[in-house]
């Protein structure tokens, strides 16, 4: 069963508006056979519109558009035959392109998006491109005090944790872990690190490998019973030799450390993206983002380094924004960043590593 | 300008047929204020459906289907205005959100389909999903003898080579490249190569950098002007110090090779992948893969390695029909594979190494 919208485009290089009624006629006997009942609709001359209803509720919408452009949706409902669906897309795709004496410059018929299904697979990318997932299973679903946490299964990149609607991170996907460790150009033996954020484990299981003299992680939310392939058993115990996971608030915490002249070798911050605008109404989360970092540089030690994401490689005014303001610290600090390829982002991701000059 | 679909679903957890008509005219205000005109649809008991046209043919499909679903589409023509577009969702969003005295569990709104657009940016999965690119220009797109080759440019990927509407390989993809020449555990010094297709270049640059005693490169169509960052200059003669392109059909001069004997210690086939289905009309294709492996076979020497991509990681059961295929070869081999992230596939690609037992 699906509810599914079904859509195809077919560019012509050009089309008189004399020709759309002999392509429309010509396609009725397609909608007859199926015992689809038309109504045309006034565009006022935006070119022909006509909708079609039939059995089940499937419902489809033909546009002959003036300078050449044909589209046709098809919905259809819970419990429509999918290969009948099929046949009539084939059949439809056929005529028109008989009808127009294969004087067509492109046809593009996209798989069908699915509507309303339990299993959610479009999460569309940072940069706002429409990407479906293979997500076949809704492992986890709950609104935490702080955000909503979803673990959703996809086929390829095994469980993907998705926080407010975001792909946060996915059991494949190691190389941002990596990366936000500094992709592995640091020495971690016996070095101090603090982890602000990476409920899902991954940087704290790769860190503890890497024999460091204490790890402390601040963290809100933690999910260490669904990405075991990221956190590993890692945080089946919130304290073990050379680490300690403190779940709580950063800020509070964060202001503690700097008042009792405590320091860090590395400050691995992962608690929240560059936000994708500048707009007034994210300010609150650059307010956020500003605060951490003036902290975390407080309680950085002068040889020490301190990395985080940036965002997608596309979103160059927000990353630009984040720069400027690394520029502005009361403490003058330097940077560089890389861009890498995290598996289940489906985009390309930037990651800065900052330090005091 | 632009031609696009705006798309949104609102799940609820149930709704009486009874409060259809509720919603629905609570609902009508918004389009009545953007002097939208309604028509009611029959549906035979599948729902309420209406849709609504507008200004600059602008066009609605309100559902509101049993068991708790909520789908609205707006097409909008070129010349519409985004903003205008944008606070017409937004209001009805708000509305319904309403109506639905916050009964709502989960509401969907994607990126907006552009539809004909001269940039074509919806380019599928191996895996048959829907997935939109960030491609900004067409910088190439021609029909050669064997195929359609169109370079689009990404903003993220660089150019990218489609064939046949297949992405095939952009410029941010060294790690197809190197997947398929072994991940780096090969030595390449002073070996005889030969690479099957690979007309982007990206293997034979690589190749040429680790001092092989001679490649032979057989090639139907190259692109050595618009994949710079892939071939260098390394397609700008089709002879060098060690390296020869010839640039004709691979299967008569395979042929040749295994009548005259000759042999290699690296066949790296880049010619295609396994084909996505085992249906009947792919035949031709599970055809030619049969033939290029067993004369690949032929002329890799018994201490050789034989490279060759498979598919994505998710299309198991074609991936099976072909490691099954490598079990029934009259010269018995062995194979290991290895699942990698090719950025723009924006999927995980399988590449096979096959050698002689």
């Amino acid at each position: 069963t699906m509810r599914s919208t079904h859509m195809f485009s077919i560019c012509l290089p050009s089309l008189l508006p004399a020709d759309h009624s002999a392509t429309v006629r010509g396609l009725q006997s397609i909608f007859q056979e199926q015992e689809m009942t038309e109504t045309v609709h006034d565009t006022e001359g935006h070119g022909y519109l006509a909708t079609f209803i039939g059995k089940n509720g499937r419902f489809a919408i033909l546009r002959v558009h003036s300078h050449g452009l044909v589209t046709f949706d098809l919905q259809c409902c819970e419990g429509d035959d999918i290969t009948q669906v099929d046949n009539l897309l084939n059949a439809l795709e056929k005529k028109l392109k008989a009808l127009l004496h294969g004087n067509v410059q492109r046809v593009k018929r996209l798989p069908a998006l699915q509507r309303g299904a339990e299993v959610d697979r479009y999460w569309p990318t940072a940069d706002g491109r429409l990407v479906e997932y293979d997500i076949d299973e809704v492992v986890y679903d709950k609104d935490s005090a702080y955000q909503n946490i979803k673990i959703l299964h996809s086929q390829q990149f095994g469980n993907i944790l998705i926080l407010n609607g975001d792909v946060n991170l996915a059991e494949s996907d190691l190389p941002y872990t990596q990366a936000i460790m500094g992709s592995g150009r640091e020495c971690y033996a016996g070095k101090e690190v603090l982890i602000l954020g990476g409920g899902d484990g991954g940087i704290l299981c790769e860190a503890v490998k890497l024999k460091p003299k204490m790890i402390t992680m601040l963290v809100i939310d933690g999910c260490r019973k669904h990405m075991r392939k990221t956190c590993g058993n890692v945080l089946d115990n919130l304290k073990g030799d050379c680490y300690e996971v403190l779940v709580e608030d950063c800020v509070p915490v964060l202001k503690k450390f700097v008042e009792e002249g405590r320091t860090f070798d590395y400050v691995i911050n992962d608690l929240t993206a560059v936000p994708i605008s500048t707009a007034p109404e994210e300010e609150s989360t650059w307010e956020f983002l500003r605060l951490i970092l003036d902290l975390s540089i407080k309680v950085l030690r002068s040889s020490g380094k301190y990395f985080t994401q940036g965002n997608c490689v596309n979103l160059t005014e927000a990353l630009g924004e984040y720069e400027e303001l690394l520029g502005k610290l009361s403490c003058k600090v330097d940077f560089s960043k890389e861009v890498v390829c995290v598996p289940s982002y489906l985009e390309l991701w930037v990651f800065y590593t900052i330090w005091k000059k």
